[in-house]
């Protein structure tokens, strides 16, 4: 663990040598139950303590009756016993020398006047001993880097470069399954919860200097230092961009979020006013932040707002012209010698023009040279690829009806066609990979069936990934933000 | 077969007693394979027949030289020979007695003058025998109630209540196969192609009489008989709700368009007014004639515009009380009454107001109790209900885990904890189902979660099925957009 001159550093939550779990239990889907199984199934590399009185052996493992009784260091402790008793064992952590504790505990200032108390002792408390508090009310943290599995939810994304920031458990802890899925590379999450003591702007901070973190998202319902928050985050945004959703931007949303964060939102206009300022990206929607973690994690960021369609059917390339238009993309002509140079490979009635219709053609190099040529123009800074990584799942389905009703084919022969069809789409996706070093412009595929890889396909060994959405829309939003963040990003 | 005062009767379409397939082959992912065996491997019910001069046998199957060859009568005709063979093969089929024909065969008027031409024959020899023509340059119908399934995707869904007509038989294809994924209920789809005769004005007739179709799903892109189209569709429209995306909004999508279909797509400013004079559904993007599918489907049309919204947590809950105030929906304040119902099932510190939080409590009746008592209170029209159905796949994670860390709890205990919960979700899905009939207001639930079932999960015997959408959004766009169609066809 480094020391380094941040307000705070938060390595001994993130990267601690040793954790602690206080309310460590055996009856399952208790949240004792679910931190403790999640740390131990997910391997973690460091120490690993039970803390229980009225337990012997957890999976195998001594309990220990308080954290005191624990015979080496700890670094990082989670409370998961009722509020009552979080005093109490905060006293026994500081006795230990314990450096964070993470308290996932609910009860405080969210619950009235009493919580607020006990909240504002427990801070005190922590205060005075040097702990550094996550929570409480929090569904914990993650950091894959370090192995570090410790939320309720048992999804473990891949490492990788995006850091999760979320005020509310349940919402994160969702976007990291999500994040898991579509295999979207995660440098950190935590639950951020009550905020008591660590806020906002000191996640952003030691986000600012993590080394594994290039991608922050937020999902923000207070603002607590608002700004301290837009200082930071506009000084971060400028190397590592800072994508947020605001919950709370309406009246109804504000009558929600008061009732369980017991926080009020502000003012909304200002907040926007100082995202714009700041350059911050917000996004209306969950959704949105995982389709822009997978973008900015995994592409380079376009030059320009000029995109080139490649698509294996006409009317995809239609929605996806429109939806480029509208939202502030263009989609420029071609000039004749990039038509020449895709024309060797295509019918002679192809569309000739951008979109690129590949009209169904079944020339294996046509996808890829139609890329390549609209890559090579300076005329364009980014490409959509439509419809061919993601036809394997389409395949299946024929070949599966062809081995119920065709005796005469081989079954093997039929299983070779869809390992070439698979193999053709890894090669695409490298291929993929290959031309965004090349030509330093990011290419976003669409699958349009719902396939089994996620979203983002790692290609060892390459600068940048693959990225296939499902659908047109969400790679033209995706594109048209990276494409602003860009413009922000160059003084544009 | 009925005959009625339709100027054309699709029925030889939708419902044939016999089908050929001309160009029928055995060569893996030909057309002609493709079409054939997706009949034979749907279990169509009545009689098939394989048209092709160089096969003895497919599918063991007996393989006709010619249409004319067949020995009983053939309703339908799908044609999959190159296009200089198509006025060959139509004269066979108008000697035969042949219904009608569906052209899957491209190379017409979307390749140019030629073809343009050559169509203009095509149609004048149908006239003449009295065939209907469907296409060309489509990717072929389908009609699950007829089971009868002459796409080129082998993707089967359920018989269902809605229609798709898509001008783009890529882009229909994929909203069928989308419909599969999410069980929706088709009726029957079909790829209009080049529309060379029957025209979506005639399909719209076919569909406001067909008794299976109570919704309608379009994409267009040319409109050959404006005026037509929309005095058809307004009246549909009253009675059978008509959704459609407009390919071609901008000046990219129409240049796309242009090149693929060869016909231009008109004002449309024009177009907007007009489907606004006849309420007509415009959406955005493909995705989002899915999402309306599968509620206007599945569920009552709400009254009004006011949502309760019972959420497991906090944040699902202030992001989608956003949602709703920024889409024009209310989420009106909640009275005592209602509030001490929900009160006897929830700790002390609920937000004792609407969203409801649940504040992620295990009380097995609470989730239900709340939508109840929001449905029964006249000053609520519709209920979202977040994050109950989608459990299962997050416990699923849990138990994983536990099985692997915990070698004192037996894998049936396990077992049976994932069976609960997934009985306590299809019990939820049913009671959602009785509720929805008991009070004659929607409830639209978000798994969250990527669940393994669709989005529509049928309850059998029962007059609305569940219907639960990933993400919030959705849910709420689509209560948005059922709102404003029943003030619509209440005349508001």
């Amino acid at each position: 663990m480094e020391t380094n001159a941040l307000s705070v550093n938060l390595d001994a939550v993130f990267h601690p040598r040793s954790v602690a779990v206080v309310g460590a239990s055996t009856a399952f889907s208790k949240w004792g139950q679910m931190v403790f199984s999640n740390i131990v199934a997910g391997e973690f590399g460091g120490r690993v303590f039970a803390v229980n009185p009225r337990e012997e052996s957890i999976f195998g493992l001594p309990v220990y009756r308080s954290v005191e009784d624990i015979p080496e260091p700890v670094d990082l402790a989670i409370i998961c016993t009722p509020a009552e008793t979080v005093l109490d064992v905060l006293g026994g952590c500081a006795e230990k020398g314990v450096k964070a504790v993470v308290v996932i505990t609910s009860g405080f200032s969210e619950t009235g006047e009493a919580g607020r108390a006990l909240e504002k002792r427990m801070v005190a408390a922590c205060r005075e001993s040097g702990m550094l508090l996550v929570g409480p009310n929090t569904m914990g943290i993650l950091c894959p880097h370090a192995g570090l599995f410790a939320t309720g939810t048992h999804t473990r994304p891949r490492k990788g470069k995006v850091a999760f920031v979320s005020q509310s458990g349940n919402l994160g802890n969702q976007l990291i399954h999500w994040a898991e899925q579509q295999s979207v590379g995660v440098s950190l999450f935590v639950g951020s919860g009550n905020e008591a003591m660590v806020t906002c702007p000191d996640y952003l901070e030691y986000l600012e200097q993590d080394k594994d973190t290039q991608i922050i998202i937020l999902y923000l319902e207070s603002m607590g230092q608002g700004r301290r928050f837009f200082e930071v985050a506009k000084r971060v945004n400028k190397v590592k961009p800072v994508i947020l959703l605001k919950g709370g931007r309406t009246e109804a949303g504000l009558v929600a979020s008061a009732s369980h964060t017991g926080a009020m939102g502000g003012n909304l206009a200002l907040f926007r006013a100082a995202c714009r300022q700041a350059g911050l990206l917000e996004v209306r929607v969950p959704s949105e932040l995982l389709d822009l973690s997978a973008g900015f994690s995994s592409l380079p960021l376009p030059r320009g707002n000029r995109v080139g369609i490649v698509t294996l059917g006409g009317g995809w390339g239609v929605v996806t012209a429109d939806e480029c238009n509208e939202r502030g993309l263009a989609v420029p002509a071609l000039p004749d010698r990039v038509i020449e140079a895709i024309d060797r490979h295509l019918p002679p009635f192809w569309s000739r023009g951008n979109p690129v219709d590949l009209v169904g053609t079944r020339d294996p190099d046509a996808p890829l040279v139609a890329v390549e040529e609209l890559l090579k123009w300076d005329g364009i800074d980014a490409v959509i690829s439509l419809g061919i990584v993601g036809r394997l799942e389409l395949l299946r389905l024929l070949v599966k009806s062809t081995k119920k009703v065709d005796r005469s084919k081989p079954a093997q022969f039929l299983d070779q066609m869809e390992d070439m069809v698979r193999q053709y789409e890894d090669g695409y996706v490298s291929k993929i990979a290959e031309l965004m070093e090349v030509y330093g412009k990011p290419v976003l595929g669409v699958s349009l069936t719902r396939t089994e890889a996620g979203t983002v396909r790692s290609v060892p060994g390459r600068r940048y990934d693959g990225v296939f959405y499902q659908t047109p829309e969400n790679a033209v939003n995706v594109l048209a933000r990276m494409s602003r963040y860009a413009s922000f990003q160059a003084g544009l």
